[in-house]
């Protein structure tokens, strides 16, 4: 059993905390949050902790997670251990791990999987860094991790920057997962052969090629609202699918199905299209095609 | 000049039927409307031609074309001629001279495009159908194409169904058209850092790769109002970019811009998407990230 | 346990007999392939049932499939019961069942998905038709579907037909999803980031949102063949992927997933793309861009 | 009459220089190639110009027309204007304007279209900066751009920048454009319904509503190659379509139209698809489906 400083405890850090804890490990954390907080300070969580140090940054990706590396640079000392798990751009990691290394700290990024139910079904976990620094995390590494064979949760993924890498690829098809199910639940609505949509889509859990995690959570959604319509279709984008992208064009690699699925997100956030006004516009001009006017 | 009795005095047919007079052509023409038609009915418009006959349909597409062609049939004589000029499905063409056939009545298919502007420009014109035909009915397509070499302007396609055809991928690439100009409007009305973009789009009629006569009546369309905000982003398909989608699937011909153009003008209609209800109620499902609920 | 009269012992046929025949029905199979047919003829294999027969037809979709139904229909009788377990198009369900219903013969379809796995694992089960006949079969199924609640691998989808429209559906998903975790091995592979891209997709198994059965797949294949290099990429379609579709355009549901997921199965079996030779000699055409000539 | 620096003699340049010169401007241009050449280095061609000075630069878009811009940068005096009228990233602009800014030197962005045609047709012009630097360089702009009314061949976009971002935005249209007759253009192919494919796209010249400068270009395409079979449908892409997607995706503007003409053009130049290679896979996994093994 191993000491871990972490710092966010907010849905995933926080369940994160009481998973390693029942593995019997000793975690600190620290939280802006005083109800959860463990320390009241970053630099009294470093001192809580017994050096060489190893503290887990769980805080939103992008500004709020650079500003506490930084930070954590300033606190901690040669031959501690820094490791990011939370959706943070992979080109962030080479510049924290050059931060650190100045200064002797070790840094690993890390791709968490798992969401909510992470908690009692382990983390899928993807991790990028030198290979010392990944043994000596692996205590918490194995008890976050799902049970079973360790390479079936856990990958190593590569040098710095690639467990962030793999994660949002895997993020990105995730994207393109749900919106597989989306397109083939909303046919099924919309033609009314199936009488009996949630019970297809039930049925669709043992056997079948389609069967999957994601199908799980959707059987479970049906259940609490069998035709979703408690529901707005607005869907948020967290960043990983846009980089994912970005990526596969920087690498000239075709991904139809990827954009495809953010275009939806994005599309079902507009109250009305700028392009498809134009389009209406258009097809008024050429055919005298009736157009709706605002307000009709 | 010869004489042409012309079915259908819509928005199309009332103005080809003021082009062909103009040319000095005979036209008899018959709609339900009386305030618009020249004859009483169909069988007082088929009296009224000499033998032997030629009539031009140009009535909505499906049913109604049908249903013409039909009745048509039932009215008219051995040497006769009929042409189709509506937006019918490729598929009736061959059904529509079988029909004739057996009475010794001749089939012309016509594609038309050209919309309202047709009147003033000329329509461009894709025939499917014989030789001797197409020949017969030469004076009347080339009072309706445009000024300037007759194949610029007309194509005999083929045979029976190649008119209809030919125009059905016509509006197939017309939707990808329209759809590119969209986007690439609402990405600088989006962005901002052009800051007139009416004034871009109108330096785009000359000289540039992307100039068009869509791109002109997009410039029409924001002179009359600049962010098109006066309209609805509600964009209606009249069948014929779902038949090219068809005959794209049939033939197993990638049509990934046809179909991103259709399935966007599907998503313009729908207040809310069960498919992206079913995405918003996964994500809630794993991630407990929020959703907005109806009413909220 | 009751007795089944199989047609088609293929890949999918041969398999169901072996589990239903391991349950302790009595399977009698026929398929024009002697060395594994149980009978040596439809007529035989009739003869060889008691009335009322139940017979299970699982032969390719489409002629040979209404072929089969044709034949049989000729040889049952009343009260006899035929089940479609083939991937037929929904349409055909509705004529195969009143072509039998005209000689008292009753009719179900029913969308099977595991594939070779099926046998061991059980197969998931979609069906349409009378409760009544849904009834009589239901000794069948629970011996087809997998273990586990009957409701999470069996679904009475509706009447006739709509057990091949949740098939069709579920296949059209299908391609969504392999097309998604497709996108994201490309890119892993292109990237070169992940040091280990089978290593990382391993890892998916458990915990991980993306976690499901075709990712299982997946981990086999690549356990096989680390870059998939043995294969070429070229793929089929079978026939489901295109129906979906069609029914999209039908009802007007968006589904860029998945047609992007059929258009790229169309691209993989094109040597070369007229569209793309069209695009490359516009970019010829107007910026002297170079091209590659056949033969260079 | 001005005078005009203009360093850059390719494929674009060397034509620019042509027209101005044909316009009665003095020109002096510079070139790596002393073929071409009028001076022997950057140096030269400055010290050739009177103060104060206007220098174009035309050369292909990123490190060269950064280092170029930076060593002007050097030479040139205050009040001097430098126009970049390359195909650079608009980001680019804002560090060239700040580094030519503390020189007291003004600059100009230019986005330029019109290809090889430009020569005898006029360029398309979209232009970036100061209004004062565009009134001064506006003779130059007005020899260059079509004729006909200044506001169809040419706008002042906004600040520096939004000359090269209208001209993004309009290469990411034609790359929508070009796909979406390339996709008609291989349904007619393959449909063989339409006898003679070159006649009817030549058809649509005139009146019909696809008409366009790229179509008249897809006819010359045809008249010298008809079923473009010289030519391999492999297509490069130049930057700006991916830039443009980029912007889309900072946008949250759903660009299907346009993404999928770049996956289709990176798509075009794959000999395999790593993609597709695991959709085979998966479908051996699961169906026993045959395969495409490698030498097969």
């Amino acid at each position: 059993m191993v000491q871990l400083g972490l710092v966010g405890l907010g849905k995933m850090g926080f369940n994160m905390r009481e998973r390693l804890r029942a593995a019997g490990h000793e975690v600190v954390g620290y939280d802006r949050n005083v109800e959860v907080s463990d320390s009241g300070s970053l630099a009294e969580l470093v001192s809580a902790l017994e050096a060489p140090r190893m503290i887990w940054v769980m805080v939103p990706a992008g500004e709020a997670t650079r500003q506490t590396v930084a930070e954590l640079g300033d606190l901690l000392s040669e031959g501690d251990l820094l490791i990011d798990g939370g959706n943070s751009r992979y080109t962030d990691d080479q510049l924290n791990a050059e931060l650190l290394a100045g200064k002797g700290v070790g840094y690993l990024d890390v791709g968490v999987s798992g969401g909510v139910w992470g908690k009692d079904n382990g983390y899928g976990l993807m991790v990028g860094g030198d290979k010392a620094n990944v043994d000596r995390a692996m205590p918490i590494f194995d008890s976050l991790r799902p049970d079973g064979p360790r390479e079936e949760g856990f990958a190593h993924a590569g040098s710095v920057g690639a467990g962030h890498y793999a994660k949002m690829v895997h993020n990105g098809i995730e994207y393109g997962l749900m919106q597989a199910y989306a397109e083939g639940f909303e046919l099924l609505e919309a033609a009314k052969v199936v009488e009996d949509v949630p019970a297809v889509i039930t049925a669709w859990q043992r056997g079948t090629v389609v069967r999957s995690w994601l199908l799980e959570l959707l059987v479970r959604a049906l259940q609490e609202d069998p035709d979703l319509d408690d529901l707005e279709g607005y869907v948020e984008d967290s960043g990983e699918g846009r980089w994912t992208l970005e990526e596969a064009i920087n690498h000239a690699v075709p991904a139809p199905v990827i954009s495809a699925a953010l275009f939806a997100r994005f599309s079902s956030r507009q109250k009305d299209s700028s392009a498809m006004r134009a389009v209406a516009a258009l097809r008024n001009q050429f055919g005298g095609h009736s157009v709706k006017k605002v307000g009709e």
